[in-house]
Parts: C-alpha cells; sequence; structure tokens
C-alpha cells in the first residue's frame, strides 16, 4: 500500500503555501498519496487545527502520516515535532497544535525535529511546513524511523483542556469547543464523560437536557428527531457531545459561539428542564 | 491503473469533515486515487450539489467512483444508494442529489445500501460520508460488485426538473439553475433543446436573443465574441444554455440569481430583440 | 515514480470545474498524481496565479506538470502554451501568467498547443482547462515530448515586471505584487537584488530599514525577531523582500495592497529611518 500523507493547514486556498508543501512531499517520498484534510483553518487558529486534527486521523488507516501546521511562531525557537502513536504519525510545531491527539494516546512518543540532513537544501525563516515539516513528513511516509528526525522530546506544549464540572447532583458545566462551517456547537463533554452521564440517569438519554444561553434542548439520537428549526444535543461523529438545530446553524440561531457556557441536567421524567 | 474515488460535498475546508471521509475510502482501499471535485458547496445547497455532480462526471474516466454528500437529512430515514451508470459509480443519500445524473442515464441502476458488513465499526447519526458512503466507494473502487450493497432500489428521490416551455412560435420560457462563482448563469435549457431552437431559425445563432430581467443578449459563439462588460449568452461547457458578461459578473449586472426566468426568442434577421 | 500533475486556478471550491480538470487529466494519464496547488485565485487575476506559480513550482520535483488557468480571455483567440524548464513542464493560457516562471527560467522551451489530436473530443468555447490543458497535460505527464504539443511558440505574453530602482544612493523604490491571506506583503525585490542591497551597507541586515506608507520597518531575520503586533521586513520564502506584522496582518495594520509603493533605505547605524 502506497503512503499517505494527509495535510492540515491554515494556509487557504489563495496562495502557493499548500501547494509549495505537496511538492515538498514529493520530493522526499514521490510515491507518496497526498490528501487534504482542511486548509481553511482560520488563519493562526491552533485550536481548531488541534481539534480537526484530533477529529479526522483515526479514520485514517495505521500508517498515515499528518502534517499539522498553524504556525505563528515560525522562526521562533518553537520546537518542531514528530510524534508517533497508534501506527499514525504527525509532524508539526510544538504550540500545543498536538493537544488532543497526545490527550487520546497517552503513550505517544514524541521526537523533536533536529536532524538537518532531512531539511530543504536552504530553511526559510517563515515557512517551515516547505522547508522542515513537509520534507520530513515524507521521509516518514518513506519508511525513516521516528528516532532518526532527532531526540525523544520531553513536554509538548498542550493546552489546558477545560474540563466538564459537576456543579451539582445531576448538573455539570461544560462549554462550546468547536462551531463548525454548518454552525454545529461541539463540547468539551468526551464520550467517557457523556456516557458517565448518561450512566447517571440509568443510561436513558429522554432524560438529560443540555441548556445554551438560557434555552433547554432536549438530548437525542439524531438531528431529525427534532422539527426542523428546532435545537438539538446529540453524541456528535467525533464522539462529544454536539448541540445543533435540524437543518440550522445553531450557532447563530442560539447566539453561542466557541467558549459559551453549556449546562447539562438531568430532568425528572416529568418535564423538561426540572431540575432533579 | 489505479481506481479514482472522486469527492464531492458541502463539508467546507475549515472542518476536519472531508480528511475523515478520505481516510475511510483509504482505510476500505488503500490504492484508491483521491480526488476533490468541490467541498464549498452551500451548506444544505442539494440541487447546487447535483448539478456540480452532473457536469462533472463525464469527464472522468469510466471506472471512476464518485461520492457526492449534501445530506441535511442524515440521520432520518432517508435511503443511501449506489448507482451505476456508463461505467461510473455514484455514492450518497437518496434526497435527489442524484437526479440529474440519472436523467442524464436513464439506464442507470440503483441500489439502496444496506450491507452493515460494509460500514465503519460505528456507524454515527451525524456523519454517514465517513461511516457508510466512504468506505462503501473504496469497497466500489476495490471490484465490489454493486449488487453486494445492497437490494435494487426502486423510485430515488428526484427534484422535479423544469421544462423548457414554448410560450409561442418562436419564443421559449426557461430558467437560471445554477450561478458559478464567475456570475454565470447556466439554465434549464440542455443541448438537445437548445438544438431544437436553433433548428427552428435553421441552424443560425445570430438568430436567437435572450431576455434576462429585461434585457435583450445575443447568442454568440465565445465570451470574446461580444465587448468587455457586455452579456451573452452561448451554448455553455455543460451543453447548457448560458448567460455570461465577457470578463464581468453576469449574476451581479443582471441581478439574476437562481431560479430568474429566462426568455429564449427567434428574432427576424433584421434587428435583434425583434419577434418573429 | 508516478508522474505528478499540479493544479492552480481560480476555479474556486463550489463548481464541477476542478473536478472537471481532473477527470481530463486521469482520462489521459491514468496514473498520475493530481495535486491541488490553489484554486481559490481571485477570479480573473492573473497576476495573483502568475506570482502562486512561480512561488510553488520549484518545490516540486523535477517531472511534475503544472496546469495554471486563470483565463479570461478562453474563446478568443489568445493562444495555449506548454513550456519546459528545469525538467518542469507547464500548461496553460498565453495571458501572461507564465510571466514570473519565465523570468526565472530564461531557458525555457515554449510551445504553442495546436495538436487538436490531443484534445477532447469536443471543445467547447469557455472551458480549455478540461478540453485542451488537462488532456495535454496528461499526456505531457504520461511522456509525451513537448515537441508533439504544437511548434515553438515566440514572444509568449509577459506583464512587465517593475524594476527596483535607485533613486538616490542608499535608497530603492519598489513595490507590493502580492498580498497573501495573513496579510504578508511581498515586494517586487528580489534575491538578488535584495543580495544587492545588503551589499551596500556591508552586509549587515540591521542598516537597511523598509517604509511603508510611512512607517519606518526593521529589517529583520524572522517575525519573532520583533515584539507581537510589530511590522518588520525580511527575506521571504519566496526570495523576495517581504513586509509582516509578528502575528498580525499587516496589509490591514499598515494599509497596504498589491501595488503599494515600498521604500528601502540604509541607515546610518545610529538611528533608524535616518537617510545615509
Amino acid at each position: 500500500m502506497r503512503p499517505t500523507v494527509a495535510l492540515l493547514t491554515d494556509f487557504g486556498g489563495q496562495d502557493h503555501y499548500v501547494g509549495a508543501v505537496k511538492g515538498a512531499v514529493l520530493a522526499a517520498c514521490g510515491e507518496a498519496t497526498i490528501v487534504d484534510i482542511a486548509h481553511d483553518i482560520p488563519a493562526h487558529d491552533v485550536d481548531s487545527a488541534a481539534f480537526a486534527l484530533a477529529a479526522a486521523h483515526r479514520a485514517f488507516p495505521a500508517g498515515t502520516v499528518f502534517v499539522a501546521v498553524v504556525d505563528p511562531g515560525v522562526g521562533s525557537d518553537r520546537r518542531g515535532l514528530a510524534i508517533e502513536a497508534a501506527g499514525y504519525r504527525f509532524v508539526g510545531p510544538d504550540n500545543g497544535i498536538f493537544t488532543l491527539v497526545l490527550a487520546e494516546h497517552p503513550e505517544a512518543r514524541v521526537h523533536a525535529i533536529t536532524n538537518a540532513g532531512l531539511f530543504r537544501h536552504e530553511v526559510s525563516s517563515t515557512f517551515h511546513a516547505r522547508d522542515i515539516f513537509g520534507p520530513v513528513a515524507g521521509y516518514l511516509a518513506k519508511g525513516l524511523p521516528l528516532d532518526d528526525v532527532g531526540p525523544a522530546a520531553a513536554d509538548p506544549v498542550r493546552f489546558p483542556l477545560e474540563p466538564v464540572r459537576e456543579l451539582r447532583p445531576g448538573e455539570w458545566q461544560a462549554s462550546v469547543i468547536h462551531v463548525d462551517r454548518f454552525g454545529n456547537l461541539t463540547t468539551n463533554v468526551t464520550r467517557r464523560e457523556l456516557d458517565g452521564i448518561l450512566g447517571v440517569v440509568g443510561g436513558d438519554p429522554t432524560e438529560i437536557v443540555v441548556v445554551v444561553e438560557g434555552i433547554v434542548i432536549p438530548f437525542v439520537c439524531a438531528y431529525a428527531d427534532v422539527p426542523e428549526g428546532e435545537a438539538c444535543a446529540l453524541a456528535g461523529s467525533s464522539g462529544r457531545l454536539e448541540v445543533a438545530v435540524h437543518k440550522g446553524n445553531a450557532s447563530r440561531i442560539l447566539g453561542a459561539g466557541r467558549g459559551a457556557p453549556v449546562r447539562v441536567r438531568a430532568v425528572a421524567p416529568s418535564g423538561p428542564g426540572a431540575v432533579l
């Protein structure tokens, strides 16, 4: 099977940057299959990239090499990293972009990229995606062992991950960590946390509600479980608790963006929103 | 030859969705060549996707598998379809997205996707492109016969296609069905209908005009047949009658969008716009 | 190694155009690896495409075939070109899109595309990327010699390239030729010209400043050499003099776009901005 190199950046579609990275990958590994994950991550938005990388990577076959570059600190002394976890490899700047991947893979091996023999003949101070990360990804795709990119690196940069807090029995405080192009709100509530919450109500999803901007929203199984234009909460495709509007834009309709607080509440079977 | 899987969605470039679908295709068929048709179809705009799919597919070599997903009804009871026509395969939701492809290929074989053995280990209620359509496309690319995805399906959803109506001898009523990024207006007048209209005037394109928003527009062979900034009508690259402005944006300049009425008129050779 | 075909257009992500070109390439050369450079070049902006093509191409391995199509004159009598230089091939309209590539490769061989046997069975007047350039690129990727596309072509269209002018000893007049998605300003000052300027001040970059919209900007090595939010000038990744704001948008903050004048000044070591 030909090795896959998957790219995730904030380089957009109006400049040469995405193309130059691909050229650099192919110069190192001509047989690579290059696929784009996303290049319209908002400029400099490392959090969004961290979310997208974590949400996308598990769909790929083992052996895939990911290049994730949102890199406002390029040219400073921030390190470059190459990471191996669950058969995947990840290459990019050490600025928090791997926070969620590392949280999912505590066993990950993290190395600093220091082997200049792998770099482009000339390394600019502003475009390490082309000059360092692309070539390194190409060589990894070609079979280079992780150890050969540089030494093991301690303490990769990680964003603080806000935990879901239990406010009182049957009520939890969460928040929105991502808004997608459809306006769906993904929260910080992981599948395991959601399972814990559902366990409290005996596994019955109709016995929890989600409150966003004062609006009480039922927990359902699919968008279509509520009428068009109405809000619902469900286990999203990335595993996390998600708030959506059926065929509508939840972010706009609810007036909630990244960071917006979200309450999850167990309800008495008698009425929605009633606190236990 | 390696099998090609071509993707068309409204997933945009800021999220992980496009990447996850590619991962799912590659997990099923590592040797696939994946190419993007378009991912910035307006959110939930099934009509635009139907148009783009029909307009793009014939340029691809036989054997290509298309994944077309604009899927506001995901998680409801809408079916998933796999279609075979003219050596192509198409995979996506049964919501009208295949309307124009089916109109072009009346001989198409249409099957419902029901074989859960082909799906991702876990199927979400919100992301069938990753969990069902991507894997199925990968297996089809790998050689899976269409019959193995599920049973033949009757009555796939089709949008009503507004016909071109003859209002009186020498005058036809049509409408705009697509506006592209350049502002060019594609109409519902197919190549066959256009040939019929041209036949009425003896095949001479200078003897028909097109009227949009009250403006009489000459029928020409190429954009450059009118001065810069002026409107023209011609046989567009998708075969349909198209209205454009030479080096300008016809939609903006003429104030016409999708659904705008378009008149086609045969003219006396003596003057433009004169009704026969 | 499988041949790479790299695409650069203004076709955007909401229409079928990009997909159709890929289909046409694959129909001619099924084993090609197709990669996207950029498709969100502003509509009809040949200059931006010329810049992106020149900036991207050198990162690719020799043998790559580039299809560069921003083509407002499609259907007129403008020629189609196929160019060979430094092991690369380039295919697209003769409208100036190859200006910067030709400036970098004075030894380039330029041929007009006239061999209709290579074209799609039917050639539209509005979509030569699909009907001519895509197929020709596919055949070149497959090994077709350049001579077989058509005869050598004299005088390809080139934009006038504004030179950097020395106003007086130690002061040069330049201009912005590209603004990227981050708001970074790339100037017309090439690496060689920049080296010449640096030579005047004994190679010490701290002895030159750049003036944009009246603001005196220090010349540094990397964005991080100035505090966040402050402007700097440096040798950009494309080799040219670039003006940026550390973690900010220089175009917005400085109020400067394409065409904006830029002064480069040698300064006395004693103070920034002081004329020699």
